[in-house]
């Protein structure tokens, strides 16, 4: 048995009911670490241009990385990956929570869904074993409910898996639900949606096995070292979560206000922090697995017309969607909205960004009331965002088309309405606005999964992170775009890094000060390997590049590495970004000659050999 | 009746045979001016949302300006107006030749054309007398054949506007040829598919009446003064036509090579330059009516492969865009190629574009021989080039799909070929390269008929051309992004006013040094008006304001003014704009907030009331 790994990713098929082992070797696992890396690795050989992102061919998969399991800080994080219903590319998404943790305990460090069920099915893994389940009395089920009710029928302390009713109804923003009311979520491209293609309801999991660690003493000594210093520099994610973030991105121009078209917002802003949710609506904190710091929110609203919440509470990136992005300053809104997301099954962030596209083709007059229900869907009414978020969980009204995402509402909906999708190949922008930070512009065009943040996670070096290592031992200007397409590129390698060893990316841009030489020393620790830090850089560009090669096989090239005209054009009126556009060609090139991509914007013969993917 | 125009439009219904006068009174003559403006009014007036660019709802306006048919100097030229097929927006082209002329001569300030003709017919405009005459004969007939058969009909001195083969089987590139082998045309916008879908082959004018002009002597006595230098500062115009720009272009990185992805290309553009035509093919000059300076090329290629030629000789554009962007470098194939797409009636800046393309597509193997007929289409092969312009012409083979345009192929063709669609709005790019001249971006992006470089001809200003009546009493950097949203829109209202005027753009961009207060002095001389710089500028910006409004209402909006990709983030190779890419959002944004169009791209309705366009 490898250290780190159980030894054990099982391939099951859903329309045959046949179950395998999907063998890896070292050399594989070397090249591809685990959690993203490893799952792209997998999702390229099994699927491809012909795929269907609903048919029974696309395939769901969901790893762990060699860490999770073990003592490494912020190691409860496993990774979800498919082709995207929603983009039509790849897709992936990662996850906190306590999945990937008991995943390995019942003997998986991944999982491979191929195929359709005949009907309703849910899998229950129980200590290595994989049982077929049906679900027929589970579908229609809320992921809250659900969560409660597979726990009854397999085992109390089990992980559960598991959509709702808008990945049932193959809504393409759904997502994948994991800890029941304690939420943690698949979110982007729709991944919920492929689960639900498949009949799949739930995956529930329990286990007690250990992740056998190479120098466990070693690994002790070093998490021991650093825990209380990081723990300190993270205390106000601690106090606050990532709603921290909020009034420092209004101050700074990054938070997304009325469909991106607004600046200054602070009087709303405040409304929405998070020291005002400590304040008002916080019950308590929620840790991941292996987390010393416990930025997830636990929250309650008993009563007002958004009453009904308890549980896992917003993310910055739900308030700067669900909220600002639609001038809604309601936190108590915002919390619903956010449940109601988490227990239909649906990503808050692409829904955030299009309720808020509604609204502006609303104000436009391309929809009317007679297309949403009655709901007169006004810039920062709350109770029309909750129930647009209603009306996309059920499949009603709007909802139908809203369901769809931006890029295809916008086209259903026709004339100017394609201006008011702010979106990157069919992805609905998160909560950073790439014109207050320089980086975010070619970060988000380049992203392999569309506009995402997370993929490169970037900014932070325009603002307080050095990362020394990286080549960056002081902090960047955020509004000087030469040198931001290699520092996009490099952040991107090294966030592939950490979504697949799968430990969470705040202890590096979060204010943990991890760099890159004590994470290999972590994965060498854990498998025993030999890895220099050049090596482990390596593997990051590598998998980099592989996300790249799927979906330009797919014919995604250059054409698409690019932003919403809003984001290219038009400046923030006011506010901490006011008037400024960054250079996003310029950028772009810079980007591309880094990475050795050719003028189409593909990994050159010169670069694959480099990288062993020929 | 009012001076510089012989007070009558005619408005020529095709289907009921129906001839009604048009009329315009003075206020709204001072408004447009003439030509491009007033056509805009009277597209705007009659066509819109619900307009099939081919059906017999559309209209083709034909106008003259209040100064054609006087002495002012290059005042021989005419505009067609209409809904573009190619594009689906707003189109014009501005011609040069003696149709203005004559259609004044002929008793006609403009005409308009409506609904659809039973069956092939052509027009006979005699001396203020409209005749519908049958066609059925001269359908099929390529436009210098037509030429001559119509004159021989109606009047041997008659001028002649036709379509060709092309127009006749609606390829959306078609172009209206006028002066039979002298050939010009209104190329852009697909216009000769307009004529096609009418059955109207062809109009013929003939007429000998006076243009009344208010003050003869003054006008006369200004031109005298003026003519002799216009005529010095034009002469390698006159000596090497607009084939002159080829080698300059090449030296500054404006040439266009291989798609747009070329720098160097030196030797390719000595062997297609001006001086090597003249020294080689060139038999004569052509001069409109009313132009002393003969920029025309007369041409005639007897032997070799590309024998056939007679007559006129290609411009700078043709050269551009047939020759460089298809790294073809043999003068006689691209003057084989231009007098083929003046006999089909077909636009050489978009059949160069779409060759192009069709070449790159074919590198990528995403089109085959199996789709060519069996041609190669290789870089720089001059009988394949030669051979797509036949195959587009005739409609069959890959023309089939290449004569939608660049746009509409790349659809049809899938996959990565929308890469290589170098278009704005629909509109292949003419031959100037927005990465050599920044202002250039910016121009392309807003021209209201799609890319466009004569809608704005700023790029002079970045060279050698001083406007001081602009506030350019220097040139401008051509690497400098700032300020150059303000001098394209500047130069678009300038330009919408000589294409009012209806006087060539090269009397002050090419050369000729004239500035405004020149113009509005010949327009008043003409008119017997007394307006003043300030009243003229204000009616070009009132003009592309409508021209704006016109496309905005058809959904149109800043998401649609950009730039293809490469243009925006991959920098020419090396040559003389080697790794330059400008800014181009600053540009825009400067650019629309100089305009005072609101964050949708629509002119603001304080801006409508300062223009009178409520």
């Amino acid at each position: 048995m490898q250290y780190g790994f159980t030894g054990r990713i099982v391939d099951i098929d859903l329309t045959t009911r046949q179950v395998n082992d999907y063998p890896i070797d070292e050399a594989t696992l070397r090249k591809y670490i685990g959690g993203s890396g490893l799952g792209t690795r997998i999702l390229y050989d099994l699927t491809g241009p012909a795929t269907d992102p609903l048919g029974p061919d696309n395939v769901l998969v969901v790893m762990t990385g060699p860490v999770t399991g073990t003592r490494v800080p912020t190691s409860g994080r496993h990774s979800v990956l498919s082709r995207s219903p929603l983009t039509g590319i790849f897709a992936e998404s990662d996850v906190g929570g306590t999945w990937g943790v008991m995943s390995k305990r019942a003997g998986f460090d991944g999982w491979i869904i191929r195929g359709r069920a005949e009907k309703p099915t849910y899998l229950w893994l129980d200590d290595g074993k994989v049982e077929f389940r049906d679900a027929g009395h589970l579908w229609g089920l809320d992921t809250y409910a659900l969560d409660e009710k597979v726990k009854a029928e397999t085992h109390g302390k089990a992980c559960v898996m598991s959509i709702g009713p808008a990945g049932e109804k193959l809504v393409r923003i759904a997502s994948i639900i994991t800890d029941g009311r304690d939420a943690r979520a698949a979110g982007r491209c729709g991944l919920g949606a492929v689960m639900g293609s498949k009949n799949l309801k739930a995956v529930a999991c329990y286990g007690q096995r250990e992740v056998p660690v190479y120098d466990a003493k070693g690994l002790a000594d070093s998490i021991r070292a650093i825990l209380p210093g990081m723990v300190e520099k993270m205390k106000a994610r601690h106090l606050y979560g990532t709603a921290n973030w909020t009034l420092t991105a209004e101050h700074s121009g990054d938070l997304p206000v009325k469909n991106w078209r607004g600046g200054r917002w602070e009087e709303g802003a405040e409304k929405l922090s998070g020291p005002r949710m400590t304040d008002t609506i916080l019950t308590g904190r929620y840790y991941c697995a292996a987390c010393p710091v416990g930025c997830g929110r636990v929250v309650e609203v008993k009563e007002g017309p958004f009453a009904g919440v308890k549980g896992a509470g917003p993310e910055y990136e739900t308030i700067g969607m669900l909220g600002s992005c639609c001038e809604v300053s309601d936190l108590e809104a915002v919390a619903l909205a956010h449940q109601l997301c988490n227990q239909y099954g649906m990503d808050t962030i692409s829904a955030g960004g299009i309720i808020a596209f509604a609204m502006e083709c609303y104000e436009h007059g391309l929809i009317t009331r007679q297309d949403t229900c009655g709901v007169a869907l006004e810039w920062g009414c709350a109770g029309a965002m909750v129930e647009m978020v209603r009306q996309i969980g059920e499949q009603r009204g709007l909802g139908i088309i809203l369901g769809r995402g931006v890029k295809a509402a916008a086209e259903a909906i026709g004339g100017i309405a394609t201006e008011f999708a702010i979106h990157v190949k069919g992805l609905e922008l998160p909560a950073h606005d790439p014109r207050a930070l320089a980086s975010t512009a070619v970060s988000y065009a380049t992203a392999s999964r569309g506009a995402c943040h997370l993929q490169s996670l970037s900014y932070p070096v325009e603002l307080t992170l050095k990362m020394p290592e990286l080549g960056y031992p002081e902090t960047l200007d955020r509004a000087e775009s030469e040198g931001k397409g290699i520092l996009a590129a490099k952040m991107q390698d090294l966030m592939s890094l950490l979504d697949s060893l799968k430990v969470c990316k705040f202890i590096v841009t979060g204010g943990g000060g991890i760099q890159p030489s004590q994470l290999v020393s972590w994965l060498n620790q854990v498998t025993g390997w030999d890895m220099t830090v050049d090596e482990f850089l390596k593997a990051g560009e590598r998998i980099y590049n592989l996300k790249r090669l799927y979906s330009t096989r797919l014919g995604i090239s250059r054409k698409d590495d690019t932003l919403p005209p809003r984001m290219l054009g038009l400046p923030r009126p006011d506010g901490g970004a006011a008037g400024y556009l960054p250079n996003f060609g310029q950028m772009l090139n810079e980007y591309y000659v880094f990475r050795g991509w050719d003028e189409l914007g593909r990994p050159a013969p010169e670069k694959l050999r480099e990288l062993g993917l020929e």
